[in-house]
């Protein structure tokens, strides 16, 4: 099987149960006020909207790959993750200033056009976006509270469920530092290429792929240390190959496959290794226009070539790629020292690897 | 003894374990990135600063009333919904601008002040304000992740665990919608009494007392029914009057005490019952004056004095504390039929009732 059809079925299958869950939230919403309604409903259509469904799919196929086998209870309880990502997705994109995710707009953006529609009073503008950001904080936090929810109401035994919600809350707690080195990358404009790789290291590596492979083995039981040492071994290399193929798709992907805006990782200043060794290998008229087009509000079309044809002349983006691609081979070496008691799983996580390096979107 | 010296006294145990727990999580940091070091120190600086530990306090009396014995574990564990404050006030401070909290600086305050230390470049006023809103809702996303942590790596058997973490779900996720309704409230400028009760009944007497009161039963192991619904009929009037009480404290107390500025309620033009009341039994004039002042960001002293004249004139001061003082009567009835496993306990809920009303902090 393909891995784009791996993930399609496993999201028709992750999906189905998602619903169902937001259908007793939304009941539950209900009893308690029309704007916790409100709430899960953007909570709902955020995940819905989009999303590959990669981290609970390899939730579930580490779950295989180390004997688990209640096949119902591993789909609902991988939810989860979806529902740890849009918590964080709400709280970035407030930090970010995003006004699209998965092609829908985001909860501030919502919530500041619910204002702007209400309002009548001074200093309209200013105050819609304070309540934009005001109720996507609070509406995160609700998401953030489903996370731990669906794991300690899932049916596996007591001590696992609580050794599931700690490989749960590393994850959390791992990845909110990388968001706030982001954040502080971002205001002093400057960053080498350690910072960056230990970023995505934190952010992406052990979030993406660690961390639901860890969530996987320990919901099967938790039997072989080996087993977690080598996928370890094999998901960090390939956690980190991921963001850099992130980045590039960042610079370079296409706006209708992507859901978001092109460019708005220029738009944004994100610092990036495809952007840090442009500046690197640039010449001085390169880097200057490097350092001029990062972080501009109204990048055009035009300026965004120009950025391209930078990291493209530069090698950077050769570079990243050709860097993504030896961690994946690096990574696929441990793969190979799993031992995976389902057939399936393995081919899942060989193809994923590959998967990372290739995709578009 | 004296309501203060039972909470001086049993801040003194917590505060002995939060000092243990920071110590933890500030290695935990170290090893992580600095970063999240500064997070920690937020965190604590913020937790150690003030409050008066009650709602962990709560939980160690309904524990200990409802036939609890291990005293260490309890303490420990009440540590939780400590951070589930913190982690709230955090984001609350954001969303209502508050500069002070425990009298010392707001999380995004800090934040805000290290971007003016670094930055250079234009818009430094807004993109620090930014920055620090962006630093500041992951800092209480860390913090919100802790109270999850501390419940579950407790020692109470795995199914008390899972039951606790449960109560604890309950208590943040009814909240959050009563925070939702404050802040669209300030937006829409008007609340009706039913409103206003509806969201004291969501945002405090759940919060602060019937859940945390739930979570010492579910901890000593929940088994008498009628006793947990004794207490509940006893805590949600008594909560009711806490926040009447926290309102009126708002306009008329005193800022060393409270530790943050006097009239930041009239300043943020939070809708109370104290406003309502004042406006419903006011002349047009004084109506004026009080939608004027409400939500004025400059207010001046002499202002301040002019509106608590109108609340005071108009009968609505007396009508709150009234009320309160009719809630807690209400609740110590049902309060009189729990079966109390311990008297000291029984002391403690008959007089924090009484407190509560009295209260000038």
């Amino acid at each position: 099987m393909e891995i784009k059809e791996y993930l399609q079925e496993y999201r028709k299958k992750v999906d189905k149960e998602l619903e169902k869950y937001f259908e007793l939230k939304t009941k539950q919403a209900v009893d308690l006020h029309p704007l916790a309604e409100e709430a899960v409903g953007v909570i709902k259509d955020i995940t819905m909207s989009g999303g590959k469904r990669i981290r609970p799919a390899i939730i579930y196929y580490s779950y295989l790959a180390n004997g688990g086998v209640s096949n119902e209870e591993i789909v609902k309880t991988s939810m989860s993750i979806e529902l740890a990502h849009i918590f964080l997705l709400i709280h970035d994109d407030i930090i970010d200033k995003d006004d699209f995710r998965h092609g829908v707009p985001t909860a501030h953006r919502r919530y500041e056009k619910k204002a702007l529609r209400v309002m009548s009073h001074q200093k309209v503008k200013e105050d819609a976006k304070h309540f934009g950001t005001s109720m996507a904080i609070v509406v995160g936090d609700m998401a953030s509270s489903m996370t731990q929810e669906i794991i300690f109401n899932s049916s596996f035994p007591s001590d696992t469920i609580i050794k599931a919600l700690n490989a749960m809350q590393e994850i959390v707690y791992r990845t909110l530092p990388g968001e706030m080195m982001d954040v502080e990358m971002e205001l002093r404009g400057r960053a080498d290429e350690e910072e960056i790789l230990k970023m995505h290291e934190g952010k992406t590596a052990r979030y993406t792929f660690e961390g639901p492979i860890h969530m996987g083995w320990v919901l099967a039981g938790g039997v072989s240390r080996d087993n977690m040492d080598n996928f370890s071994k094999y998901a960090l290399p390939v956690g980190k190959a991921f963001q850099i193929r992130d980045d590039i798709l960042g610079v370079f992907g296409q706006e209708d496959k992507l859901g978001k805006p092109v460019g708005s990782d220029i738009i944004e200043g994100k610092q990036t290794l495809l952007i840090l060794k442009a500046r690197e290998r640039g010449n001085n008229s390169q880097r200057k226009i490097v350092d001029e087009l990062l972080g501009k509000r109204d990048l055009s079309l035009e300026e965004l070539e120009e950025i391209r044809k930078i990291i493209r002349e530069t090698g950077s983006l050769n570079y990243s790629q050709e860097l993504a691609e030896r961690m994946v081979k690096e990574g696929l070496e441990f793969l190979h020292k799993v031992d995976f008691k389902n057939a399936e799983a393995k081919d899942f996580f060989e193809k994923v690897a590959d998967y990372i390096i290739r995709r578009s979107v």
